[in-house]
């Protein structure tokens, strides 16, 4: 028998409880012992749960028994989530994870911290809820390359683009639904602006190199300025427009951002609707893999922390690649400025011709948009750099609409 | 240093042999120690090839050498391969194989007795080629309860189909196209009768339920008939044809068979094109994860099979889930005819009148097709047992010219 803790009795952490208690013979057999939830930590008392009689106050009635080997950490944001993982380390307990802010901010010192303690620190839950992305990367492509994942990581701003296309109505309104129905947080603000895709690609570019950018270092750019008229962009160019968070590793560094895409209809991300999330992995060897599922939500995400205990109570934790992560060193992901992108562009206030005109001037070969509306110009440029990219739009005629980067 | 040896010097084989040499030091990290290929067992010589010296004819060779630790079969059929593994399995190598015939038939016995010698009998790249699906399943999902499985397997037959529905040409056309690609074989029944996909979702099932079904309770259905025709109807029902191999858990059993399936636009496997393959895993807690990417190629299959030897090497095969199969009982697959499904019917030579109040008659509520053609009939029934289909269908007056299941 494995005793664990659980600290943050939330919609994970609670799932994770529930879990342990419901599936104890198919944990058994993969953790390879069975699990029991001797501890509940959470500031909260929660006087109806039959869980009652386990939750606890003081962080170290967990620290200090020794019969506790393995700690949840559910909690969410920096601090004491660091805290509490840093002393559970030293303790020599294996700390599994959901947190992916803490994890994108403090994974290196926290998995060196493991290393040294011989034991895991495992955070597949951290990105793509139910989705075994990591794990998957870590282990059956770990004799591979991965060269670039392109990822739909969030789920909220996922279905507020697929209610803006299908339903027709705007970003406020679709915000507003996705706020009803318990997918948007009252302040949406890290999913909107792009701050949750940013720290998942992050932690998959991190789990492909080993190294771990600087949050300053990934461009995030928000969602939140689309409009329909660039969800019937994307519809006229054959595909549809996605929150994409993109690694690629290049000649010059890696790239690491995000930002909405019009996805082509020929890449199976332009086909994920509502709240799931995917990621497409680009592996050397094996070619394009992508990976679909339930990017949320409380059975998902526990089930991901679920795997990883077993993971780090059978020990298959340690035949896993990318165990620790370093720093990424200065230079290690490329200025945003030097990615190379295609654009679409979409002008007001200015005729066709003088906008076409300058668009040639500037950048060169531009390709039409089928079925432009009246009263705007509209065109797609070649492959260029950022920096000439926003030169471009700064001396065309007019206003600037939409520029939308195409994921090729 | 750990010697291994290759058994089948063909494309999955030759892809082997070169990914050991190139890929020394990401294989030893993932493995735990360096990996050689030390012979190359197979009937021909390969004067012209830079592995010529190690090429070997005689099989003793391999399994009298004490340095041998693992034999990579991808020799392909059952004989003489089930001897040679179940030889070298005797002798305490782990065997890795991308023999879908030979784990289908032989898989069980070759499992117990890989557990009772201390080894691996690992398959990942029997089924899907590069897509990481078994070992997730096996890992990733082992403590959850996988419920479901419906894949397109067979990317040979899923171009047929993507070049029927796009380019308008008939099956036989779409097959010597295919043929002449070199995505179909000159013999293709195996392909296009199913039997391949057959295979494949036994293994899936397997992996999920620890029971191996008898290929004679597995229903497979040809997608030779199909016409361009179904292909419209397909596409104006919003969905696309695609062979699909399906598992599922039941009240009273498991259902599993092959079959073409119209697939509403909605289910993303519906827009899984050319010859890629794809499996959507339903998990109880999960919920549904599809997997996608390349189904063959020498790269992908072989990266799969190097994936198994470095779990193999590295022990981390002793804690996945499912490590050994038992032969199915007797009634665990359900009798394809009692299986429920809803299906899509084309009829020629009667009036509408004359079949449309037949089809009410013998299936009940039926739903109309849109833009149903000059000359046919069509409708959509409603959901009943494969028995209560086949009857109707053999009432109907007039000509059944498509009789196809749709995957809800």
């Amino acid at each position: 028998m494995k005793e664990i803790a659980v600290i943050g009795f939330g919609v994970v952490g609670g799932g994770v409880v529930s879990l342990v208690d419901e599936n104890q013979e198919r944990i058994a057999q993969t953790a390879g012992d069975a699990v029991h939830v001797k501890y509940i930590l959470d500031l909260r008392d929660f006087p109806d749960s039959p869980y009652a009689d386990r939750v606890i106050h003081d962080v170290d009635t967990i620290m200090n028994d020794p019969e506790i080997a393995l700690v949840v950490e559910t909690m969410g944001g920096v601090h004491p989530a660091l805290e509490f993982s840093t002393a559970a380390l030293k303790a020599g307990k294996h700390v599994i994870t959901s947190n992916k802010e803490l994890v994108a901010k403090h994974g290196a010192e926290l998995m060196r911290l493991a290393d040294e303690n011989g034991v895991a620190y495992l955070y597949e839950a951290s990105v793509g809820g139910g989705i075994p992305l990591i794990r998957s990367i870590r282990t059956s492509l770990a004799t591979d390359r991965v060269d670039a994942i392109n990822g739909i990581l969030n789920g909220t701003t996922n279905y507020i683009l697929t209610r803006m296309r299908d339903g027709g109505i705007s970003f406020d309104e679709a915000l507003a639904e996705a706020q009803e129905l318990g997918y948007a947080e009252k302040d949406p603000s890290a999913d909107i602006h792009g701050f949750d895709a940013q720290r998942k690609i992050m932690i998959l570019a991190a789990v492909a190199t080993g190294y771990i950018a600087d949050e300053n270092d990934v461009y995030a750019e928000t969602m939140s300025k689309l409009t329909t008229a660039d969800m019937d962009a994307a519809k006229r160019l054959g595909g549809a427009v996605r929150l994409i968070g993109s690694f690629k590793r290049e000649a010059d560094g890696v790239s690491v951002f995000v930002c909405p895409r019009i996805v082509p209809g020929k890449n199976p991300l332009a086909h994920v609707d509502d709240v799931y999330n995917a990621a497409s992995v680009a592996a050397a060897l094996t070619g394009d893999v992508m990976y679909y599922g339930r990017g949320a939500g409380r059975y998902p995400t526990a089930g991901a922390v679920i795997s990883d205990v077993a993971a780090a109570l059978n020990g298959s934790y340690r035949t896993e690649s990318v165990r620790t992560w370093e720093n990424s060193p200065a230079g290690f992901v490329k200025k945003f400025a030097d990615s190379k992108n295609r654009m679409y562009v979409r002008v007001s206030g200015a005729s066709v011709q003088e906008v076409m005109d300058a668009a040639h001037l500037v950048f060169g070969d531009v390709a039409a948009v089928p079925g432009t509306p009246a009263g705007v110009s509209e065109f797609v440029t070649s492959l260029m750099t950022e920096r000439q990219l926003s030169e471009g739009l700064s001396s065309l005629p007019g206003k600037v609409e939409s520029a939308l980067r195409i994921l090729d």
